[in-house]
């Protein structure tokens, strides 16, 4: 059994990772650290929690480290370092899933969020979870930086077809909707019903944070260079990433090859699905780990690829229990995919 | 290990029953009938279900029953008799998630369904599937009739109050409001998204073919007569039903004393969330097999009542399979609550 | 040409307001008075008004009231007695959208409003706008308290039946469905998308600051005391409110009787559409002041209501525009109303 | 005053349509034509139209052409061929709002539309309506083949940069979002709410039919071929959409030349809002003619151009009604912009 303790257990990634870790067979929480609501009990705090599990909120403390073999810390940007640091001084394991530790360029870091960097010396130790990409550097990490929703979506879906060298990277389009949840719970005014509803809007272009996490992993993973433009749009959805990519496909890559590369790539893991001759709906991987990627070649010998996950799940809490998996040396699925005996899953 | 066959796999109860039966420790799906898809696989119906179950359709003989121990049918009104008919005298267990076998009156039922009645000799041995209200007969049935997704929400807010004599059974106001997956998957035009986004309609107000089944448990388990008028309207959301009571009360009842009568019919039962002092929200019991309950009491003596349920699992498949834990003695959460640990639940 | 100020042009019955009055052929925006927007232009408030006007923000002046021949305040409540006060000390007519004058008692305005009223001089002044039942006083009025949304789509509904004594009026259930808009712009986090989303929750049971102006004009209009239980509900939509009433008839009163006082009461209100034979949707009464009422007699000699309107138009600006017209002497329809030759309107 | 026939009213485009006939002060609905509706009132089609128009829907008779100016023709590909041939040769005027007279080639007629063009002698007689760039055409058309939707949306964005050669032809990248309404009313199983709601999905990837209509008049209004992948995807929206189109600038090409082409190219346009500084909103050109156009330039040298329509209303209807305009030398904005004395409108 894994003794688990959660910062920031608040947020919508919190509570999502308390309802699955309360269905893992392997994990229990034992703790969970607040600020402003500390003295609540969590299923006052996310009401729908009632019933379930009613531990009370309470402070950080460095000596509470020592019940646990793992912090998942789900915190805004800038508010991980300290608890990283403490989980890593006292060889606990910390899974962050905020985006503290994904660059490791702080000049990068400062430009895009905004503020300083304070936990520099940690940079290295850290490791991404990409989990479908990096498994095994992961199962050795003291720290795992989860990847952004956006990235996972992208990285995912774009990685087989860059490694393998099927597109001209010289100009790809990235065209990214998401659900309104993965701006968080906070009050904003454009956040309201009324300003998302029945409306779409583009935001952060060419600025958004993600930008550069997604270029460093398309060249570190894919071991080559690209030239891209990313735009994100806000949905009238409170769940899921619907990215939209078009390239251009390099002289002689046809349906078949595709087909070959993306098989192969994922064809032992549990939670990407490639569908050979169909387009993603967002829908199927609601409340789900899956990414579900999809692709069409175009008469002009361009590409159109498509993949969906649910951006609380795949894009944050599930996969850090799926990497909090790989950590344990556990099934990459367990506790995170419905399955009996109908199904022999193509597992770990 | 429990051995099930699903007669009509294809809608919005099927596929939420297929789910909960995959996540489910003792059941094993074993057999898909259906019609109009029969040679197709249910991940080919259900795209959502792809990597989870991958099983064919096939189509209903009486033969394959041998296998089974139990059969879920999920079908619009009017086509369950044949297949109720066949479990019952294959001595396999059947549980009726549509609406045949709820009312035991067959003029009723011509009346408010607009068709005859084919199976009148077994209205008898159907046990209505109220699983807070009626575990004991449940546990001994041969056919279950499942509840209705409004009658669900209704009975069980309404029940305690009435059988404990709190409420004026003169005029009781019944208004429920549901999402759109309560409709079902056909194509009918009023139920395109235009038509029902941005929108709210009541309908089929005064017949709709709930209110006999409100009327029929109210009075038999609540134990005396009720004059009440039922108003369902649909609501531009997906899942989940919300129901607004208003009645007098008796004289001399009080906030404390209904407080007690909830707290009281409700304490072991681990699918009902009484909240003391707080009003539900729908989204709470999404995807979940719970019905909050609330009330507020009001300065002219009157109470207001609120409840909520996921309508595709309290209201359909959910109470199903807690119907089906009931029969096969096992504890009633098995398979449908997340919990572990962290949580003494008051179960069976 | 009427000389028009606008008190409050930021929220969202401000922004309607504006696009009433550009496309009323009587009506002239002279001025645009704000707070914390002073020194914006209204298109870069509101940016679906750019090309429509450009009109800048300013602070308020008494003195620029002489420009003027009425204002329009519409600012959260507590907030507009300095300029309605401003405005009848300078012989400016004044129609206030918000809930400052609307309670006779200021004890009830205290209680339900949770603050002093601070202008307690003018209470008598102000005329209850509700057009179709207020017009001779409303056409002579200093000052205009506009309906809150919620009494302007139940009060239209019940009084008739109230009036004309066709309902026992010792218990009536009300429940109200609402927008999300009629809780205005501001950053509130259960207002969030992500929390109304695929949500229904009942708030402020048996204390919304509504109350005691249902039951005010109830009793003024319709001439007899009532017993009522009123139930507000937010709704996943932005625009909207549909009211359901449940009541208990009186003896004798049939579908024809109640028909012929709808008719009678409305035919000749051009805002008003009674439906003789069909229940109201709330789309259909979307960007346009029309209030839609049907009804439906049950089996148990009970009857439900229904009305709809859209509350940022009947419920808010629109009705504000329709008394804008009665108390300049033009057709109430003027500016409001899209039609043309195809129709005969019936009109003042 | 024109007088006015419309074929196809019983769809999303023929009420929007009516409701903006009636608001027109040149124009009056004289007949109204139909099918399956035939006998209906208007308003009993759409229910919304209650109290604004009541007119009968008849059969289509050529000799009751004698008494109009023009007629509207608003129905699904392949139907309009014998209405247009009748107005034509009646000498009325005609505006196809479908796609029945916008591609020259017939060949990419059958292999989009699936289907044989039946009025082949007309096609050089069909003026395309894109009313910002074929004005002096359409002005003196007998036939006015409206656009569709997505074309309008990405040739008013696109044209100006394409024309000026300002960006790159090799490959430019578009992905649009469209609300439901642009589906219509059919009741299609994959339009129901419970499919739409909280889901995205690409459709008709690849071979759409508006993708020969965007490649001809980009060529034939920007005076150069361009190679571009159009990916249309299915939004949780009523109206709306949302364009977002990605491109490589041409050497020297910086913001301030991006700005001067935009401002210069749509400065007399009434309905394009070309947005300097800012991101275009879906919710701000809701229920409007008007086009909202806005870019970035991305620090890799690209360019990213968002536009975004209502698909009813500038895609649709409204410019049909814009385009009548110009066929009747009325000021563009006449019966589209509500407008007044506030604004001094860039008018024709």
């Amino acid at each position: 059994m894994i003794s688990i303790g959660i910062v920031g257990a608040a947020g919508y990634s919190g509570v999502e990772l308390i309802k699955l870790l309360l269905n893992h067979p392997e994990a229990e929480i034992k703790k969970l650290y607040g600020q402003s609501s500390v003295g609540l009990r969590i299923d006052e705090v996310h009401t729908c929690l009632r019933n379930l599990i009613s531990m009370q909120i309470e402070n950080f403390s460095e000596e509470s480290l020592s019940e646990l073999d793992l912090i998942f810390v789900a915190l805004p940007s800038g508010q991980a370092f300290e608890f990283v640091k403490a989980a890593y001084n006292n060889n606990v394991k910390v899974i962050d899933i905020g985006g503290d530790f994904r660059l490791k360029n702080i000049d990068d870091y400062k430009k895009y969020y905004k503020h300083e960097h304070k936990a520099q010396e940690l940079l290295e130790k850290a490791v991404y979870g990409l989990s479908e990409w990096n498994e095994n550097a992961i199962s050795k990490a003291e720290i795992v930086s989860n990847p952004g929703c956006y990235p996972t979506s992208i990285l995912l879906a774009l990685l087989p077809l860059l490694k393998n060298d099927l597109i001209d990277n010289s100009f790809v389009s990235i065209v990214s909707y998401s659900g309104t949840s993965g701006a968080g719970k906070s009050a904003v005014q454009n956040m309201i019903f009324s300003e998302v509803n029945e409306n779409v809007r583009a935001y952060k272009v060419g600025n958004h944070q993600h930008i550069p996490e997604i270029k460093y992993y398309l060249e570190s993973f894919g071991n080559k260079s690209v030239n891209f433009s990313f735009v994100p749009h806000l949905l009238p959805a409170t769940r899921g990433i619907y990215t939209t990519i078009n390239a251009q496909l390099k002289k002689g890559v046809d349906n078949k090859l595709i087909k070959e590369v993306y098989s192969s790539t994922y064809s032992s893991k549990p939670f990407i699905r490639f569908l050979e001759n169909s387009i993603p709906e967002m829908k199927d991987v609601a409340y789900t780990n899956f990414c579900d990627i999809g692709f069409v070649v175009n008469e002009n010998n361009s590409i159109t690829i498509f993949s969906t996950i649910d951006n609380l799940v795949k894009g944050a809490a599930g996969q850090a229990v799926q990497n909090m998996n790989i950590l344990f040396d556990l099934p990459q699925e367990t506790g995170l995919l419905k399955w009996n005996k109908n199904m022999k899953l193509q597992s770990k």
